[in-house]
């Protein structure tokens, strides 16, 4: 048996972690995940057609700068890297390896693994508990090997990881630009095609990932491991959660309850029908257990519980550009009465309060809004500016009146609807709210509706570049909002 | 006083209307807002900062080919045309006005356009009941002014009309392209914001309007007079609403169950809430009255209610674009565990059924999916078909299970949820399922998520041209189903 060495990619870097010391054992075991300085590819392969290529050719493109090696018996050459033989060849410690040959061969190559002191594995293999008894058992007896050094195990069943700092990307074929950045979300998934749906939606409202993590079967890690983990890394604003059932619900519990004081949480939980539950037994082979006490539990530890995926994303992206407002009191301005009255029942029925306008800005604002309104109307909340005169005069007049409401200390937030449209105006306006967010101390999202000829879609995206918030629709912009109040609360309370 | 004579536009043509004979006076004092053949701008200007600018060049923009006049005391050349003194020097018909002057001398324009046998006019200006009693009672002179003669009126306050057809713009500076475009998808609103609103998302989802009208402030013609219109006229498919209140319950009433039988009528009621009915009273001056009632004439008459606007679009687009189907049978076809998951939960919870696979089509079936099925789990629903092997095999596969599951008499209805992503395999899933909707004599909608770097925008459009509803989430997947199920349900009731 000859030994092949992988020379070219040994670029040995130091990743930095945010967290500074570490706090757990059981942290420094996840950190391999997320930071690994070396990576072995377990079942590479030079068939385009088959995922051990995919995921070998990701870790090039996506630029992983740690240690790599490839491993295959049957192969020599991939890319033009020398390939082991097996992971006992490999005289160098591994941090991570991923696992891509056949269910039935896994728990040997754990036991090998585990002899090496390879620290974790990410199993991307599939036939394992989903499919019946036979595979449960090869999934146990492969625990059970990597229980005797300690490594730990994510999957089977995973597209594993996406983690832009040290480039570990996932094990699926495409590779979206946006998934290149580092940012401060981390998304724990049990499905795949969630995780990818998820990360992808990212990309249109420019969130960026800390980390995407699919864990998969879970038959070592699970989701509450992945949650503690990224509740003590720091650089990690907001927690983003799939689930379908938990195995272990007092530590779910328990560690729900240490991050949420901390950091939000935002959960999306698939199976909660009867129908839905069914579904979940087949595709992976767990109970999602009765919806009433998942309710309860999020209740009860501050968790989020987000109703679908776009509200799920609408959520993350809430908590990740947003400062917690202080209280529920809402002001909403809006060109258009219309609009106003949609967002104005919005915000009622998600439980959010309209104070009136404070009498301390009163006269300010009526001073600014145009000529016909003195003496005709009274200054309400939703504060209808009309969109009367020049254009460039309204977009001043949107950003005086935020200026002017963010004075006042009885608003805690601002639902800015425009009724901007072209491509000229449009500009200026972006500028403007980009301006007049630096000047202002509250937070406030901007409800947005498409133009129809997708010009907007270029300022939205340079106004998420600046941090603000844009809704297409005033009925999301309310049921996001009333999530930060609820964890502002909650984190009052506790 | 010199007549000036407006010659450029006089090309006389013959709007042949959908609906053959017109079957009530009412109906047709309407159509000279749609289908006017002559229209006069009072009030018209060479001021690039005034509406009465704005009409003309969107007149001449859009493409109006009926005869222009353009009229205002103070001008005399507008744009290069001639400009006339008053209504009364205008010798020729006139069938439609747009009044743009001061609201103070709206009631003897009124009275000039009654003697001259105008027959509807657009009032723009504003200054009106919304502004309080002194307005209130400029109103009630006009109208009454305007009765001498059954003359009809559309405002005042009103961005008036698109009508596609006979190329009527609105009275606002822009006019994006998919306006252009002649539908089936009539709008009635009550306010100009959501007017705009709704009018440009449509051009998101590729929808076409038969005509959009912003109602104003109901001085004559309301909310009932045009549903009736476009539930008589022949080429519209769909009528969707935006309410606040309504000025005649009972009519308001009587009209919706006249044209349920007919045609879906989707509406959005602003005001739901007390607050919300508190900022209608403010911008309109009207009562929007108790929402249960609202729900129990909309239960009654079997009008669907969609509470958001993005609802509201999305349920135009089902039922502009699909068949009812039959029943509330629903087949979750999926690339994704996960997501086959969260479309099970949102089926049912929005009161869609999840039969089994019926049992005539479960071999077939089993034949199409991949080799690890066999004997391995049962076929389901969701049926979860993944996303293994070749891309080109994935892409099929969803088009041969949907041939197949369209020939099962036990489907009503079928989801699809892509996980399809890349721009090459996107194009090809894209012919695939264009080709397949041809074949299959189901309906079926598609649920494929943004992808991050805005690719599959295009793919989507040319999805929607060829008649295939696209959602990005389940949710409002399930959601929109459930209103075609609900409306087919009342045809069959009644």
């Amino acid at each position: 048996m000859m030994k092949r060495i992988h020379t070219v990619l040994e670029l040995k870097v130091d990743f930095t972690i945010g967290g500074g010391i570490m706090q757990s054992s059981n942290r420094e075991m996840l950190r391999c995940f997320i930071y690994p300085e070396s990576v072995a590819v377990i079942g590479a392969s030079s068939n385009q057609e088959k995922i051990g290529f995919t995921i070998v050719k990701n870790l090039l493109n996506y630029g992983y700068r740690g240690k790599l090696y490839l491993v295959n018996p049957k192969e020599t050459n991939i890319l033009g890297f020398d390939v082991y033989h097996d992971i006992k060849s490999i005289k160098e410690d591994v941090d991570l390896v991923f696992i891509v040959t056949p269910a039935k061969i896994v728990p040997s190559i754990i036991e090998d693994c585990a002899e090496r002191n390879v620290k974790g594995a990410i199993i991307v293999s599939s036939g394992f508990g989903e499919m019946g008894s036979e595979g449960k058992k090869i999934e146990r007896d492969m625990v059970e090997k990597s229980r005797k050094s300690g490594m730990r195990i994510l999957g089977p069943n995973s597209i594993g990881v996406i983690s832009p700092k040290s480039r570990i990307p996932w094990a699926l074929p495409l590779l979206p630009h946006h998934l290149y950045d580092e940012g401060d979300v981390a998304f724990i998934s049990q499905s795949g095609g969630v995780t990818t749906t998820f990360s992808l939606m990212a990309g249109e409202r420019n969130l960026k990932f800390k980390a995407v993590v699919h864990i998969g079967n879970e038959s070592d890690l699970g989701v509450e491991d992945w949650i503690e983990y990224f509740g003590e890394e720091k650089g990690v604003r907001v927690i983003a959660v799939f689930i379908e059932g938990v195995k272990n619900g007092r530590r779910f519990m328990k560690v729900l309850k240490n991050v949420t004081p901390h950091k939000p949480i935002c959960i999306l939980k698939g199976g909660k029908t009867e129908e839905g539950s069914a579904a979940v037994l087949t595709h992976t082979g767990a109970i999602s257990g009765s919806d009433d006490i998942y309710n309860a539990v999020f209740k009860q530890t501050g968790a989020i519980r987000a109703d679908n995926i776009e509200e799920l994303i609408d959520f993350v992206e809430c908590f990740d550009r947003l400062s917690l407002p202080e209280g529920d009191r809402v002001i909403i301005l809006t060109g258009s009465g219309g609009i106003g009255v949609l967002t104005a029942d919005a915000c009622v029925e998600s439980g959010l309060k309209l104070p009136p306008i404070p009498e301390d800005i009163e006269k300010e604002l009526e001073n600014v809004l145009p000529q016909y309104w003195n003496g005709k109307r009274n200054i309400l909340n939703p504060l209808d500016m009309t969109v009367g005169g020049s254009w460039g005069g309204v977009v001043k007049r949107y950003s005086t009146c935020m200026e002017i409401i963010s004075n006042s200390k009885d608003v805690d937030i601002m639902i800015v609807c425009s009724s901007v449209a072209g491509n000229q105006i449009a500009k200026k306006f972006t500028r403007e709210l980009i301006n007049v967010r630096k000047k202002i101390n509250k937070p406030f999202v901007l409800v947005w509706p498409p133009s129809g000829n997708g010009s907007l879609i270029e300022f939205k995206r340079e106004l998420r570049n600046n941090g603000i918030v844009v809704f297409s629709d005033p009925y999301r912009a309310a049921r996001s909002i009333s999530c930060l109040v609820k964890y502002k609360k909650f984190l009052e309370r506790n």
